[in-house]
């Protein structure tokens, strides 16, 4: 099985995925978001802002937090916790997003891991923030099945 | 202009938006933050999971949140700061999600605003958690161009 | 009624489609295919690539030579039965794909055609192979429902 | 790095992927595909067909395919050479297909690997084939440039 048990992981632990963002990103965003915000999606109003341009949602580049805890750290069978993000920097069009992930404490009592999360662009952090999950078991019987 | 500048915003204002999920959006969602996690996208695999079946991406009902406070309260001009989110049940294909913010205090000497924000599906708290937004102030000229 | 039924066809005939490849077919064929390979999504990643920057799916360019065969030559009614695919160059945002299907052989017994099937962009071949399909008859009672 | 070197292929590893395909596949997949034959997007078209009910187009459950060998086995890093598809049956709205790889062959003198492709749905299957890959070496200095 892909991915990590909570019984193989060990602090420090990490993991990235990156992703380009383009106009097709933005666009979807919106569409699955119902985040219209002209900022996002007319050039025009965000020239006139205090971006400049248009950006990318913040919650998009969340998104790649949530891909690499999903499907790379813990990975498979992961259930997502809570996260605290802090927007640092706008993310542009045809920008590379990176986000890393770094297993930062183990909790064998509540069988909860806490992440460090991080996302980059162009060499600068536009998101911070922590993640607590619940990585798989290795036995599929002590799955937590109260929390479906 | 659309939505509120500091100056104009209460404690105990609130704003709402909801979104029915659908399958497309699950797959749109996939696309744009590469989280391909089979508990979204394999209904067999999701069968045999602790959610027992196809479930939503958490963040894709955080992007509802966004939305709310991007066009609707504070809307237009809003810069993003933080947000913290605490998953507390799934959200299955066709629920539809209601994303309610509320204003709960307010900064003058950082003109931030800190919003309660919660999204529930079928009666119940889908995720809850707080953000922290810097909204538009009523001249242009104080717009913070140092943020950009 | 459109396209060709197995009578129709004779031994040259020829056929094209175009398309141009965006961002946003890249992005959606990675939703539909769950590919998310870091060279089709990450600029970076790809730029450190043999590729040296973002390429298209060579599964992408193939869907193409479907379409052709299923709305034009044969057309309406065809039942795809085999194809082999030789990715010989990578397709780059921005190309034009055109996929060129040809007529080679008719198998009267089996009431089976084959295709030489060929992808170019800038005027060169990126894919080529050969398809095999089953061309709806003449009359409606000779459908071999048995494929179904 | 994730995925597999030439020298870590061993014959006889397998990599699986899954996916439920839905009515939002079939549409998307029309649309980076321009295959709009009406037995995928036409349900009363497709009734009056062999296929008695809207299918998937083949080359959307290929897809999955390239996923696997791009993102698990060999993973990371590789070219796609080749691939021959024999369609047996039908996917249907709603089927979860699972594409399952497996390494057949190495040869150590063109570092190409081959592997049997098969893609499954309700425990039929739907394609079977193989692909011959170039999966990326140890070495960066060894990648064939020539290829790009």
């Amino acid at each position: 099985m892909d991915g990590y048990a909570f019984e193989d992981l060990q602090v420090g632990q990490t993991a990235s995925m990156g992703k380009t963002i383009t106009d097709a990103d933005i666009l979807l965003f919106a569409a699955v978001s119902l985040d219209t915000n002209p900022v996002h999606m007319d050039a025009e109003a965000a020239a006139a802002s205090v971006f400049k341009e248009r950006v990318a949602h913040g919650m998009l580049s969340a998104g790649l937090i949530s891909a690499v805890m999903g499907t790379r750290l813990p990975g498979n069978g992961t259930v997502y916790l809570e996260q605290t993000l802090r927007f640092r920097r706008p993310v542009r069009i045809g920008d590379t997003v990176t986000a890393t992930v770094e297993v930062t404490s183990l909790d064998p009592a509540k069988r909860q891991a806490t992440l460090r999360t991080v996302c980059k662009a162009r060499g600068k952090v536009v998101i911070d923030g922590e993640a607590v999950v619940l990585p798989r078991s290795r036995g599929a019987d002590v799955l937590p099945s109260s929390r479906a």
